[in-house]
């Protein structure tokens, strides 16, 4: 047994290695600090300090969500985020869409070897920041190293607890005939702002992801008394998939008039421009929200201080779980999820 | 728009296509079809079945505990179990550790282009399979694809809630001197399992690894009325982490018996072979309980109806946050952590 060859006298001082090596996620000396001088301090809280296996912490009473998602996106650092925002407002968000409050998040890294520690640290900076925003902890985590070429950068998962704050569930079986189908506010920014990124492409004026948390305009739907039937983020898929995913699952038509739906004059030039269909480009900050009819002008009011909401159409008596399109001109067309993507890797 | 070009209908059926590819994470049909077809089916439940972007449940009374751990384990199937296995028993355990019976389990797949569905299938099931073992559900997941060349097959996040059944927190501050250490089993089998099978050795009889749900005898543990001060699985660093972070936490000396520690022939054999110590190799179905004195007995005896226990030391009085080791022969040295690690990518 050779335990005590290897001591705490790293050959380079941990602070002097500018790139995550893989004896960074072996469990050692090298992980501990690595953990100790870049990410406790950015995300420090109490139940974090534990400093065991998991996060220990009273029960809350009432309904909680929980969900994970792990965030592959490029280039890390974009027009409007970086993929530490993107990675807690994806949980965020996907939390919000149950009409839950974040609370408690977990962050898994998996870093290629090679990654350079400033990002990291800039990285878990955005993270913390994001999570405080909403008044969320990062109360646990995971770090782990692939050797070069086996990885890409820096690989995110996210997963979060949060509390039900809607009286009855927001889901899609609570969707009903007559429903008003409200949109949040102008789409397609994250997919194509990702996209010029990679092609190098800028805009002007500069066009930036929407990523943003969605925690705050559901909360203020909440307060103001909205009868929440289903939320729905728009990411993967775009409002495509936030439209025919609710359609499927529960078999209900939906009309949906195209003319209402806000795109912005960027947004609609790079889709003509590149052949990319705004319907299907991922939003990371924008929902749709199902709600009673006679609730939809308040609704839209609510929404209206956080963005550029609008009705977009209404769920129908028919039980087609199809979404039609109705365009300005009278005529109509199916909407249909595409088969696989426009754009890989975009969250 | 361009919306209707494409339809449900995919040149090739999907049950005919054998490997991963870029559309299987857009957020698209194929997406759909993959999640419904290999994934719903391995893991299906109530809460699943929401299919919304997470699961909602009526939350609990007590105490509760969080915990997240990435999985980049290679090879992906390895003797005595698979990185599905591996991933579902490590999140179990990180619950165990809390004293928290594993509840609800969250999964995060990040799979590289080309990555054989089949090969997906049989993970899926495997993690299905430990998570029903302890009683557990995979309630909500999410799907990633990148690109050939920017990952290795599959990296697995896994994320579980469960519900803290000791009457105390067992946390590092618990650890009260004059504590028995006692270990639950042989050390170094699953960081030996897996670097054999990378080097394409077979022993006779074979290595497995250890790879195990620890929830049953940590439960029984409880049952029995053991007051555990404190739980830590062996995994990344093995026994020497589990030991020294834990010293160093509290701030008070361990005083372990080396003669004490069991390692198996083949173990030790492959450990002098390669140059390993067994005590800094990774273990995923070991862990060491620091318990009063007065109980170590009968939570030994507990112990041994999962595996080889034994008290293997104690806590000192003194206020060192050193580990040090007493050989049989009457010469003692400090335990170190290792800077780095001896085998990457073991879990």
């Amino acid at each position: 047994m050779t335990g005590d060859q290897a001591g705490p006298n790293c050959p380079l001082p941990d602070r002097d290695i500018p790139r995550i090596q893989m004896a960074h996620g072996g469990g050692g000396r090298m992980m501990q600090n690595l953990i100790r001088d870049i990410i406790m301090p950015a995300f420090r809280n109490p139940l974090l300090d534990q400093q065991h296996d998991g996060a220990i912490f009273p029960g809350g009473h009432g309904e909680m969500a929980f969900t994970t998602d792990g965030h592959v996106v490029q280039p890390l650092f974009f027009p409007g985020g970086d993929i530490g925002t993107l990675a807690i407002n994806g949980a965020i968000n996907d939390l919000a869409m149950c009409g839950a409050k974040p609370w408690h998040i977990a962050v898994s890294l998996i870093l290629e070897e090679g990654f350079p520690i400033d990002d990291l640290r800039t990285l878990v900076g955005s993270m913390a920041a994001a999570a405080a925003a909403v008044g969320a902890n990062i109360v646990t985590g995971d770090t782990k190293v692939v050797e070069r070429g086996k990885g890409d950068g820096l690989f995110v998962t996210t997963s979060a607890i949060g509390r039900v704050c809607t009286p009855s569930r927001p889901v899609p079986d609570a969707v009903q005939p007559g429903d008003a189908i409200l949109l949040s506010g102008d789409i397609g920014r994250h997919g194509i702002a990702i996209m010029a990124a990679r092609a190098g492409l800028t805009f002007t004026p500069p066009l930036e992801s929407d990523c943003a948390p969605l925690w705050p305009v559901v909360e203020a739907l909440i307060d103001h008394g909205i009868d929440l039937h289903c939320l729905r983020d728009l990411t993967r898929g775009g409002l495509t998939a936030g439209l025919v995913e609710v359609a499927e699952t529960v078999q209900l038509g939906l009309e949906v008039e195209t003319a209402a739906i806000p795109v912005s004059e960027p947004v609609r030039n790079a889709c003509e421009l590149f052949g990319l269909d705004p319907l299907h480009v991922a939003n990371e900050g924008r929902f749709i929200a199902y709600v009673p009819s006679a609730q939809a002008q308040d609704a839209v009011a609510v929404m209206h201080r956080f963005g550029d909401a609008r009705q977009i159409g209404r769920v129908a008596e028919e039980q087609t779980g199809a979404v039609v399109l109705n365009s300005p001109y009278g005529s109509s067309r199916r909407l249909r999820l595409p088969n696989g993507e426009q754009l890989p890797r975009i969250c």
